[in-house]
């Protein structure tokens, strides 16, 4: 029986709620193509993240491994092609750790490129009508870190998982709180921030549903 | 029985569809705090807008006069405070008229202002979990003009409606739509875009029956 | 002899710097097309600007008015069309005033046009490279609040002057220091500011001396 | 005695002028930190880019490599982290190449990291007042291919040289006729435009100049 791991991470960076978090809840024991989802919910942590993806990769050798995540002020569902090795974080993660400029694996490549049927997964989710976009930067924080070690723990593994990381943009819900914030905080002029897009619930689980679903049938 | 007037604009620009226009038909004939909802949808017209609005106004004297538009690449609820007396297209209407830079009214007044609720409309969407902003321009287009008019018209038929207008963004399909064409026309860099947010069908009802509701009881 | 004032704000939010002060400061007492021109540096203070533009208008009675401010994250020099009758700052001024929603003028009309040659200044500039841009908001902070008042001075005192307000980006050093905050903050990710472009000094005072020298020859 | 290679294109995408040729231009045979750079005018052709660069790192054998590009809407001075094996073009190259989406070189690995010492160009720009930011993406245009291609050449070469790509703005002028063009073609409003800031070609020469000069005392 075919069967998928998909990651989120919880809250950070002072927000209530993470999108990530929320589609994992949602997908969570759903069955997608007779694959079963088992999910996920990852600590905001640079030192623990790897070794607990690594155990449940171990314990499933999944068929496709998804990773998701939230880019502040993104707009559409974005499919990272590729993860560098380097952390360079801008804020710190949960437990205070702001690595700045320093390798993910001290030996590892300088990058490692996603599993996913990229180009068939962004046609499907646009036939249904969902924005998509492919994305050559994870980032240097948490997500690149991640959609890295995923990478190498399936060569590590000797895994066939496909597998690859889906940034997410912010809930609605998420932008009202944070215009909100702005008003009463007094700080920031509202042309300052690049921030203010969403996308609803019920279109990201239906997005990441679909990215497994198409990364299912492209083994 | 208090009434609204709503009105929204066919698909304009080259594109199929228009947020105003799926949100003025779902919203046609539904009772919002004991009110009923007229919708009128507009042609994307400069000369003939503010006839067909002031003919509805003129019949109805409705309470409240909500005018919807689409703004390419606005991520929330965007409630317009004032309407100004310039016509300054940058794509023609969807009868070849471009006014480059003239006065809407010849005699009329440099701008008029909105007689929303404004703030009480923002706290309620953002408390609903809807982002939504305020805004201080709506354009010099067709919906700037269809702002000022309507404000216009309420003077001249010495009607006391609440009256105002409301941006809203893409919907999903629509930028899933222009990423499509962004692929295969090779002519722009997706990063030269400002224009990839959007939000759902159900949360721009959701919105705009809420700032129907905030506009009745506001009176 | 025909002559100039140009007002100019001093920093605020924060800011070391405003661009405006300096390019007021770098043309202050200069002669052009014959016309001298006189600066007019002014506090960032809701309360106090208006009688302070109000006096010196009275005292040159000058044939043109400019009036200058900051608008962080602006990628052009942009003149402004319009000054609505609107506080709703989402700052304090260096005062600490801080209006959420009001007018400026109690009995004022609801905006003023700018009586400045618009379209024949964003040729000008243009022609000489530099970018620029027409605007329909110049916001609800001080500098819409100078741009209106100016407008209701002139009328006032019966001056014919041609009055308008301009808004400029940061200046490219503002940005590197912007930049330095947000690495060493972390608390805010690069990808959620909007507020990176930038313009020399040197262009900015040459955009001013031809918003000046068009707007003198344009009487 | 030291010597730098400087690259950059010639214009692409419709447009007239390329500021990366212009900077290559005004360094062309000058002496920093006493090594003399040579300049080399690169075609915008993804099949000729790679051999031009490897003859002249072959013939120079550069302490320095440094190729330039034009990023459309870019505000600062970009420093490219990272060259991905990843080539997939949104538009077609000088001479028609439009790769969608496939390797650069099908048994290179994911991807190269730059050389260069990212930290200290980045403190001693930002020192100097010059805006600039470190970069996880050069894209997947002819840019990155080059970053790429640049790296992989010196390591078969086995140079030793500090290899890297530093993305450049538009000039002012290119913003101002993009404005121009979109004022005269009305077929897209401004504000579905991402691409309107710049950098005087004064401060992209210093700024790049400055990126040698870190290089070369780097070493």
């Amino acid at each position: 029986m075919p069967n998928v791991l998909l990651t989120g991470f919880q809250p950070y960076g002072g927000r209530g709620i993470n999108p990530a978090a929320e589609v994992v809840g949602a997908l969570d024991g759903q069955v997608i193509e007779s694959a079963t989802v088992t999910g996920l919910l990852l600590p905001v942590s640079y030192a623990r993240t790897g070794a607990l993806i690594e155990a449940e990769m171990a314990r499933l050798k999944p068929d496709v491994v998804i990773s998701l995540g939230l880019w502040p002020g993104e707009a559409t569902i974005r499919i990272e092609r590729v993860g560098v090795n380097r952390a360079a974080f801008e804020i710190a993660d949960n437990e205070g750790a702001l690595p700045l400029d320093e390798p993910i694996e001290a030996d590892g490549p300088a990058a490692r490129m996603t599993t996913l049927p990229v180009a068939a997964i962004l046609r499907a989710l646009r036939d249904n009508g969902i924005p998509a976009r492919p994305s050559d930067t994870a980032g240097t924080f948490l997500c690149n870190a991640t959609l890295y070690r995923v990478l190498g723990i399936a060569e590590r593994l000797g895994l066939k998982s496909r597998c690859g990381f889906v940034h997410l943009p912010y809930l609605p819900e998420q932008v009202a709180h944070l215009l909100d914030d702005l008003a009463r905080e007094a700080k920031l002029e509202l042309h300052q921030r690049a921030d203010l897009a969403s996308m609803s619930r019920g279109m990201m689980i239906e997005a990441v549903r679909e990215v497994i679903a198409v990364s299912l049938r492209g083994r």
